[in-house]
């Protein structure tokens, strides 16, 4: 699979890839274990903090829970059949990077992998504990991102459930009708 | 604006129009007043929970907490426009439905009102106190869904920040990949 070359990426304006509500890999790392989950339940809860919910059943869970890390992969339509795949088999069954043949890169500021096929990856840190203490919702502050610098919007894919996903479409701007102050918003 | 001939749609599908993250609008309903805002901060948290980010300088973050219920509407790529204008304006300015010549239509289950040209509405009822209690997050349970029964799938828009919006795209298949039991989560 090929790998993007990433660049760095601000911070404050992931909600680009995010906010459309793209399916992710969310990747973890815990004293030698990682692991890798398909995720579609995310959104954004301020300019650098996500909100993700993680079944608790889910090893990732665990993993994310104790590291207090994690990396939000943004994987692209190439990687449809692989990002299913993943969603569709559990870390207990063997490393996800290794069964799948996904590049497990070293982060900057936290110790989970980057997955090097993905379009992006932001390297994020547990924001808020209160909610995650009994409700399986975590709220992460995005630390540091890496994106591809081209396509500027690339193919990603928004999961129906049921096995169907929609593929993004085209891009238009309404900027002409936004007040100016709404658009920093 | 045409108004789409909705059916019942079972609330525990609603995730086929939320999951993908498209921008919706949250009207809300409380001792006569009504408000409406566009809103691309939301996500699954359950088959028919979904939790959204309501802003506190917002209007209709006090009428959804006073209320403790809303009506999710799903726009279409038609509406656009209206969507940005709605955003960019505050309740305090008039009333939306006047404004933007929207027909507020009586929910079944809920006092808040849906808006009539919008592909499908979801009524909610807030499910979660605890998290409102000191998180703007609100974690509402549809009570109730209606949408227009064709397109099955309608061209809906996702924010990307900055004036920006992606048009929901082509459908795809993966259901051969995925273990039955998966298919039901």
């Amino acid at each position: 699979m090929a790998r993007p070359r990433w660049k760095d990426f601000p911070v404050e304006r992931v909600r680009r890839f995010l906010e459309p509500g793209p399916v992710v890999l969310l990747s973890t790392g815990w004293r030698g274990e990682r692991g890798i989950m398909t995720l579609g339940w995310h959104m954004m809860l301020g300019e650098d903090l996500v909100g993700t919910y993680l079944w608790q059943s889910n090893r990732s869970h665990a993993l994310a829970r104790r590291s207090r890390q994690c990396v939000i992969n943004l994987p692209t339509a190439d990687l449809l059949d692989t990002v299913v795949r993943i969603g569709n088999c559990s870390g207990t069954e063997g490393d996800k990077f290794d069964r799948f043949g996904l590049t497990a890169l070293p982060a900057r500021d936290v110790d989970a992998p980057m997955i090097g096929e993905c379009h992006a990856a932001f390297e994020c840190r547990l924001h808020e504990t209160r909610i995650t203490a009994d409700y399986p919702l975590f709220v992460w502050r995005v630390v540091r991102a890496h994106a591809a610098a081209s396509p500027k919007y690339p193919a990603t894919v928004h999961y129906r459930g049921e096995g169907r996903f929609m593929v993004s479409g085209r891009e238009v701007s309404r900027r002409r009708l936004f007040r100016p102050d709404m658009l920093e918003m």
